[in-house]
């Protein structure tokens, strides 16, 4: 969560909302990513769906099974469809979303009995860090 | 829906499931793509993730307002989270997906009071052609 952290911060840095996300297998990370939306003008390119990407590219595969997703904010209903797609086993995430997430919020896709795959899903993984960065990030584009 | 369609029959030719979406801003095809999960090695990459972002990059833009989308299927909730992230404003799909479709089955997402933007959606356009290449292309395959 460390390095989802850095790439979070990064992400602030380019004037994009502060997330970031890293894709772990067998204790190596295999991708590291951060929100690109305005950047890369991709509706598409939050912090989840690039690493997910990266990582498959990287293990030229279509599925992570057995790969863990650290991300710093609660996902997406996009992202958490996009996670359940690759056949996550492990999401780790830092702060909750009760507006946009999709997890332990909203619909909390993965307990819905038409979601085919189930991450383990453990929330609250550096979430004082991970909330205040977005804050910040947030009240500073304030008018 | 017919030049969905055509993709969507693309699709199939390379061996992925056969979904084919299209963008529509003003009346003119902007984006046209076709299910490449299998050979792009990316859980992402659906029809309507695909022509998203290649609509978003032809128009440099992270936000799709005013324009359609036309899809083979009822999108699942990666994708239906996508068209919500892209501002899509009409959302027009052909065959339904009782198991995994997030429109008017599952998730429902865009009737859900966290759900940021919702097109407007029109379903069954060419139902029966839509869903028979689907039905085809799965009974094919099997043993």
């Amino acid at each position: 969560m460390e390095m989802a952290l850095t790439e979070a911060e990064a992400a602030a840095e380019r004037g994009e909302p502060p997330v970031g996300a890293v894709v772990v297998l067998k204790g190596e990370v295999v991708a590291a990513a951060g929100n690109r939306v305005r950047e890369n003008a991709d509706p598409t390119a939050h912090a989840e769906i690039l690493v997910l990407r990266q990582a498959c590219r990287t293990l030229n595969t279509h599925r992570l099974d057995g790969a863990d997703l650290h991300v710093t904010l609660e996902p997406c209903p996009m992202c958490a469809g996009a996670i359940a797609e690759a056949r996550i086993r492990r999401l780790y995430y830092g702060a909750e979303d009760p507006k946009g997430g999709a997890v332990d919020n909203g619909v909390r896709l993965f307990d819905q009995p038409t979601c085919h795959h189930r991450p383990e899903v453990y929330g609250g993984i550096l979430e004082i860090r991970c909330s205040e960065l977005l804050k910040g990030f947030f009240s500073a584009r304030r008018p």
